[in-house]
């Protein structure tokens, strides 16, 4: 592989951007001549929730962040005259940009730890973290599944640039590469893109997974996920895809309509530890899948997709880097709420037989 | 209080039904003369996922259920000729019946416990259970808000009815009453209703809240859910409305654009602990908060209402009564959707300061 070109670059705000070019290309930003305004001034807040033990994030400035934009202002687009986009360039191939509406930023300039959930008060601290934007491509009208090979693999390659930076910077104890994707779920721009997060905190469904395989460790002597992997390989019903590297799935317990897990065949934290064999065998079933949910019905699939990594850490240790994709699409026109059983109560109830999703999956023609 | 009349009847299928009835009003349903299929063959299934240590319920046959009927179709409003409706009468007040598309059922005729989720298989049980549906009133067009408070005390009594009734089944561990309201969260009948689901297991946020209460009851010697209700009480700024028994408030780390707790002045576990004058003012201060939402933007607030209520027993002796109500309208336009920080990892991000929220609804007018 060659090494992938990184060009970094400042934003009129002081943002960092950095643009991966794909070998053969070349890169050339122009100043962003924008007046933004200044970012100090728009902290936001970490709450602790006593009753659940869990952070909570208040992010009042993102009230007003930018709403369906029509196409011609779309702010992802490349922007040649630097007055436009947040991409101040006549093309690019990926891009990475801090969110200029963040939930978690670094403009407190600390990366110290949360303070400990103890006492009597209200416990609050300035949300440090990060919030960054990916672009996938410059083609407004593309999408995840539509990239040439070489296109999705340097995304993968940021990705991993991306994980390797903020996984190193302190106060920073998860990274979350993810893309929400589709109106129906509340996307409010629809260039391909996809986010990265840089929580302070071990997220509530991270900590539990944790949790569940600390035990299992304890209990078996294995890693959970290993085991979870292994029995979905043989029970044979709910396996969508396989490559020589990967291999997705329907878990057994799928709370959404559409659920698909990846899982690398080998036991790794994260996609840093992927050797290049493996990464483009990932590549190539990240694709393969996407497909095959954009095919599922008439018009492309909503969908979030999820990339669970850890570091190598005593609280991280047994997890098991894999990625999630979830639909609340339930049939061709009809979509999944949670309502209360899952809003208020987080017990799940799914109308979909997990065997039929995987079925139809395994069915659906390249 | 004088007693209310309860008249049990009988569906087509063999569900039951209750009705309550206001003083002087009189109940005269009629056979239910319907062709409805078998329901010993929609059993539906739990499934624990062993990565989280959750139940879920798969339950494919809701696929089916009815979806948004024309007005003159509604299953809930009266159905004089017995051929129409799941309320065979010319008229009623409060009626409750087993829900048709039940999710959790008695159908297996178990009430056995769970199987422990031990072990290296794939975990599942017969979905035991029950789920309910009540109508608040048989006017198609009313809402809860709306209610007459002789007939808002009538709903109570029925949840009260239920809960007693349910708790006292053998394998239900939880009983819970809610309701869904607007079309924007999914809810297909726009007919006042709410639902009442008995689960065989305690829901994944309970067991979370009871977890942190009862480490909080051994570092304080107190109850944490008290200690939250005083603190709030003393800071002031997030309290919407108060009467002599109850107080409601937005929480210190709210989780959802509008999100309203209200709880009983005096620890007990559910609505059976209530004294009349305690029960009076719960009737008083919910309809104010149900008022004071559908004031706060020019079209009535989409809402999910879930009444916490816990039993007597060692796991859940720490619980204390109240009632959570939440939406995902953010402003007079838009909604919050649950995207990947929040449905893949649980991690909430809120664009909304709970103290704006507050003064908001402690503004709206009478």
């Amino acid at each position: 592989m060659t090494p992938t070109e990184v060009k970094p670059w400042t934003l009129a705000d002081g943002r960092d951007e950095l643009f991966f070019v794909l070998p053969g290309h070349r890169c050339s930003p122009v100043a962003d001549r924008r007046q933004l305004p200044d970012r100090t001034t728009t902290q936001s807040e970490l709450r602790f929730d006593r009753s659940t033990e869990q952070w909570v994030v208040i992010a009042g400035l993102r009230q007003e962040r930018t709403y369906k934009p029509p196409p011609d202002q779309c702010p992802l687009c490349p922007g040649p005259t630097g007055l436009t986009s947040e991409v101040p360039a006549t093309d690019y191939d990926v891009v990475v940009f801090e969110n200029r509406f963040a939930s978690l930023s670094e403009a407190d300039g600390s990366g110290s730890p949360l303070p400990a959930p103890v006492g009597d008060d209200f416990v609050s601290a300035p949300s440090h973290g990060r919030c960054e934007v990916i672009c996938f491509s410059s083609d407004h009208h593309s999408s995840f599944a539509d990239l040439s090979f070489p296109q999705a693999q340097l995304v993968v390659e940021a990705w991993r640039h991306r994980t390797a930076d903020l996984l190193s910077r302190p106060g920073i104890e998860q990274v979350f590469c993810f893309e929400n994707r589709g109106e129906e779920i509340g996307v409010t721009l629809t260039h391909p893109h996809g986010q990265i997060f840089g929580y302070p905190y071990l997220t509530p469904r991270t900590e539990r997974m944790l949790r569940a395989a600390r035990a299992h460790r304890t209990s078996h002597g294995s890693n959970l996920f290993a085991d979870i992997l292994a029995q979905e390989v043989a029970a044979g019903s709910r396996v969508v895809a396989t490559n020589n590297g990967f291999t997705a799935f329907v878990p057994f317990a799928a709370r959404w309509p559409v659920e698909v897990h990846i899982y690398p065949n080998r036991f790794v934290h994260n996609l840093l530890d992927l050797d290049a064999a493996e990464l483009d065998d990932f590549t190539e079933i990240y694709l393969d899948i996407l497909n095959r949910l954009d095919r599922l019905y008439p018009t492309p699939l909503p969908y979030m997709a999820a990339l669970h990594q850890y570091s190598d850490t005593d609280a991280q240790r047994e997890g098991y880097f894999h990625i999630e994709v979830i639909s609340t699409r339930r049939s061709a026109t009809k979509l999944k709420y949670l309502a209360s059983s899952e809003s208020a109560m987080e017990a799940f109830i799914s109308d979909v037989v997990p065997e039929d999703v995987a079925a139809m999956l395994r069915g659906v023609e390249e």
